[in-house]
């Protein structure tokens, strides 16, 4: 094999469309590097044709979101499907990327050629959903993964960015997790297809089921009326219990949303999400490229209250335009 | 007292350098609906004088950082100091503002003049850190206040959104939170000043307190030298313990700010932070402007893949620059 220096952002879309594992994994390198020199490559890749189907799975810190997605993986494999998982970490100052905690919890998968993980950090600072898990949903979806599972940590934004990311959302809970959990469970209630309620082994589930069964109840009498009603399913990956029920209620989600006109909203709400979050990384990438210069300026003046954000913001808006046209 | 439509900004403006507190709540919530009118209220406000405290808490969601908080409010009242908090919610779709948890929490405060409570919902899909906190933060400052602690809930983005607008940033942790809590830690560690485990009542803390102490000790051996070196704290909410330590080593990092070199480096990093979320905001308005219009063809052309994300986002971008001048 080339060097991969030698190896042309063309030979890797090749080698992408054809579902070769190096390619995918360059080519995902290549994405989060964000050189230009990958772009139009990546534009090739996002025209492919789009068949996968994209899970966001979600929820609080401790409710096992990774052990699940591991014993997801493993049930979905049997039916033979290639599965594609992309873990979105919190960024990780001290290891300079991805905490390696998920990718040594789905060890077990190691070896089949049939599933592919990668970790991904979230970019500090300007990040957010990391802005190379869209292109990397759109490299395995054009390397023919059926299904492209995106695992965020989280609560609030992420979660919200991750259901506009996806044709369908699971929500994660866990049982004993406090009171706070509660409180944000009434900020997700809404952005859940389908909600788990993980560790059903431990005594205190059935409280955490019945709560959200109720909190569900509330909810639907508020929202729009849709094809689709969010189930609560209680799993337990010790006793290997609930996976089956996640993995039909999945497909079951998918089919629903294309028997239902809810198949193009969805998507256009994603594309919608999509556009946005470019204009922003542009934006950014803008702002890193005039950091030593007119940004140090006017962040100085805005330190010394010599102009107010909003005017400095339009003036670093109008001073970065020209480029961002070229 | 006239009805609110008929006072003017400059009126507010007036009333909340006079520390009115019906003014810094009307002016807030100006902040809060993104109307045009305020922005040059809102410009005159933050060039007024700086001299707050702004101390960022956060922490995983079950942590307590609310009761925390609450605490600590008390503590530093005792002194004399007049305290204002923002405390960001996760967007709750169902109350279509802030969840009232922590005004609950908080309640025992309720009567005290020297303290401002303020929840903020983040502003869903496109928020992140709600755009009207730093704007808020400016209001209390100028009004006199001497400390203004921002609460977050959360992990990931926010976390380290909030580390960038504050003076000293205080990391909450609580016993028994499984075992992805300590992932995320190593993701927070270099963003907080001083670390808090809550909760030391629980028989488990001691656990935790060690762990965070080992992964502080791994941090520092890699991070930039620095004059002040992040400490532990145990608290007790319940047995009312730690918390007049925690105030003191929050007095003592701003003290060692401003000793050192340090106090105008993070100034100038809050402000380029600011700078950049106000320009971010600024297109966020003109997208939401552009909706129905610019947006929704761009949008209908990339889910039918004739377009590609990044060509797309630069058309925008393009599209709507010429109202941003204005």
């Amino acid at each position: 094999m080339k060097p991969m220096a030698a190896i042309s952002s063309q030979e890797l879309v090749k080698g992408v469309f054809e579902g070769r594992i190096s390619a995918i994994a360059r080519m995902i390198t290549r994405a989060e590097s964000g050189d230009k020199d990958s772009e139009e490559a990546l534009g090739q890749i996002y025209k492919a044709s789009r068949n996968a189907h994209i899970v966001g799975i979600t929820g609080v810190p401790g409710s096992g979101k990774s052990t699940l997605v591991a014993e997801l993986c493993k049930t979905l494999r049997k039916g033979g499907r290639k599965i594609g998982v992309i873990a979105v970490d919190p960024t990780s100052p001290f290891s300079g990327g991805a905490i390696l905690g998920d990718r040594i919890r789905m060890g077990e998968l190691v070896g089949d050629e049939g599933v592919f993980i990668r970790s991904m950090a979230t970019r500090g600072a300007l990040g957010g959903l990391s802005r190379a898990t869209l292109p990397a949903v759109d490299i395995l979806d054009a390397a023919g993964y059926d299904m492209i599972i995106i695992e965020t940590v989280g609560v609030g934004q992420d979660e919200v960015d991750v259901v506009r990311s996806a044709h369908t959302t699971v929500v994660v809970s866990a049982p004993g997790l406090g009171d706070d959990i509660q409180a944000i469970k009434a900020g997700i209630l809404e952005i859940a297809d389908i909600h788990v309620v993980s560790k059903c082994d431990r005594s205190d589930a059935n409280k955490t089921i019945s709560e959200l069964k109720n909190m569900l109840a509330i909810g639907l009498g508020l929202s729009e009326p849709s094809a689709w009603t969010p189930s609560v399913i209680a799993t337990s990956a010790t006793k290997n219990e609930g996976i089956d029920t996640l993995a039909e209620a999945i497909d079951a989600h998918l089919d629903t949303l294309k028997k239902s006109g809810e198949w193009q909203t969805r998507r256009l709400a994603m594309a919608e999400m999509r556009l946005l979050k470019t204009a922003e990384d542009i934006l950014r990438d803008q702002f890193e490229r005039h950091r030593a210069g007119k940004v140090q300026a006017l962040v100085k003046q805005l330190t010394d209250a010599e102009i107010e954000p909003h005017g400095a913001a339009r003036k670093l808006l109008k001073d970065v335009w020209k480029e961002i046209l070229q």
